[in-house]
């Protein structure tokens, strides 16, 4: 049985990532709907343009001088990516990334522009090429997800949540590996025990859905998960660190359609002034689009958890 | 001679507008230049989209509780108007809003989708009948930025500003009627008169950087300033209070090409992850392009002011 973060470790990596990170502020909507308003977490405002810097960082953060001064090795299809790039340019320490081909080139280049070392593989060797890499060279090994100071370290966004807006129904959360969901579930039940935490997921990769469903966790093809256009959820199973927090702290994880996904794209832009990537704007598209499974009443918090978003795709959801 | 905004009005400016507008962070932009770091201050993640909030709310919340309860009218074409709608719905009173036929759609929709009643005219009549109506019902004027506790307002963006980065070389504002670049000068020489405060306006609209040149308040033909893309800064003149505090304060006001302004509405999309309309994005530009302007080394914020923006404009702009 895994042990669970607690309230305590999540308050030191907020200790830790203060500074490093942006405190995003909660941002009003107006155009949620009455009696059901929305607030926006902006976490495409990082730096890296994704929260995954509160992970990377705190983990970083957490090693001794030795460990650190030896790099970092990370795999990632992107906003991971970046987020560990930044965070050893910070420390001044060595990085490198393993990217599967068929990562966006928006985030290749600009992981690449941020200092870091990029080693390209096919989709199937990435977990061993970084394992191997991390042996070879003594690097620490940053793990997207499946690792209890990356889930501390999202967590603190929920922190962040709770403390702006302690009387909210509802917070809804983008789900892939379950980094940020669990540790904003924990954060958020620890602090607000009656807001409801709730995940989002694509219908084309519903695995973490279908996990919590059945209590067992579940992995999707990923040639099924693939298929979503929110390419930094194409995850195919949630981590077993995630998991567990997942199972004793999220009330449901609910799933959207790529067309509401698009939809949501837009409605960001224009009704809140943020660049979401398709991945980003997963919790927005909950609020709008599935009202079915929500809160009635109540302020509901959506996370806007990345903006690295190609050019073309952009313009075309917008237009 | 008019009174200077003092630092005390700025500060009771402060505390009436918080919790009525956004704190914003500022936020660290990756693609600036070594030595010469880029922060965005993003007020157009204001709830209307614009800072124009500060200075209405201001405006508003310092009336009498009876001047209030008779409601407010106010002449815009665009943000101040859904400042002041906003504004009046939060206080509960009535707002009418006098708006140019020329306005963008997108901006009279939103205004009145805020409550507001609209009363369209010709743009040679927007004083006037802004004036007849507040006479006619006894609604108060708020203006665009010709008051001084217009300029506090927008000033507390200022305070801001000088507070979350105090060694900052320079400090780029959007410039139109000059509210916001005066009540931003008054509050950043206030607390650190050794950072830059530098107004940036669109060549086509170069009457600010005629007016602080020749030391004479300079208005330019409409025919002339309606030509920039940049909609909300096609005031023809400074007005008087924000012309003196620009005087006193301001250090320099540079100018940017209609094609520097476009490039800068899409390098805030893909670097920042921000919706920037044009007017919004001077700054950003100003930075950008007019190097040869600025200090050349430390810290430069620019103040990215609203993102209202057409969605047919947008697309082709990030396209």
């Amino acid at each position: 049985m895994t042990n669970l973060v607690t309230l305590d470790e999540l308050r030191e990596a907020h200790k830790r990532v203060t500074g490093a990170v942006v405190r995003t502020p909660l941002l009003p909507c107006l155009h949620g709907e009455p009696g059901r308003a929305l607030w926006l977490k902006p976490e495409n405002l990082q730096p890296i343009g994704a929260f995954k810097l509160r992970g990377a960082h705190n983990l970083v953060a957490s090693l001794t001088d030795e460990e650190r001064a030896r790099g970092v090795v990370a795999h990632s299809s992107g906003n991971h990516a970046q987020a560990v790039a930044y965070t050893a340019r910070r420390f001044g320490i060595p990085a490198v990334i393993v990217m599967p081909d068929t990562a966006p080139r928006v985030k290749v280049d600009a992981t690449r522009a941020l200092g870091a070392e990029i080693v390209t593989v096919t989709p199937d060797r990435r977990d061993t090429a970084a394992f191997e890499l991390a042996a070879e060279h003594g690097y620490t090994l940053v793990p997207p997800y499946d690792d209890r100071r990356i889930v501390a370290g999202q967590g603190t966004a929920g922190l962040e949540i709770a403390e702006d807006l302690p009387d909210a129904a509802a917070v809804l959360v983008p789900v892939s590996g379950g980094g940020l969901l669990s540790g904003v579930a924990t954060a958020v039940k620890a602090l607000r025990p009656d807001i409801k935490v709730i995940g989002v997921e694509p219908e084309l990769a519903a695995d973490a859905a279908e996990s919590l469903r059945t209590g067992t966790l579940t992995a999707w093809p990923a040639a099924d998960t693939y298929r979503t256009i929110a390419d930094g959820l194409r995850t195919t199973s949630l981590g077993t660190v995630p998991f567990a927090h997942v199972r004793e702290y999220v009330d449901d994880i609910i799933t959207v359609s790529e067309s509401q996904i698009r939809d949501a794209v837009r409605f960001l832009a224009y009704s809140a002034r943020l660049v979401a990537e398709p991945s980003g704007a997963v919790a927005t598209a909950g609020y709008l689009f599935r009202r079915d499974a929500l809160p009635r009443s109540g302020d509901h918090v959506a996370v806007v958890s990345g903006g690295n978003i190609e050019p073309a795709l952009f313009a075309e959801l917008v237009g």
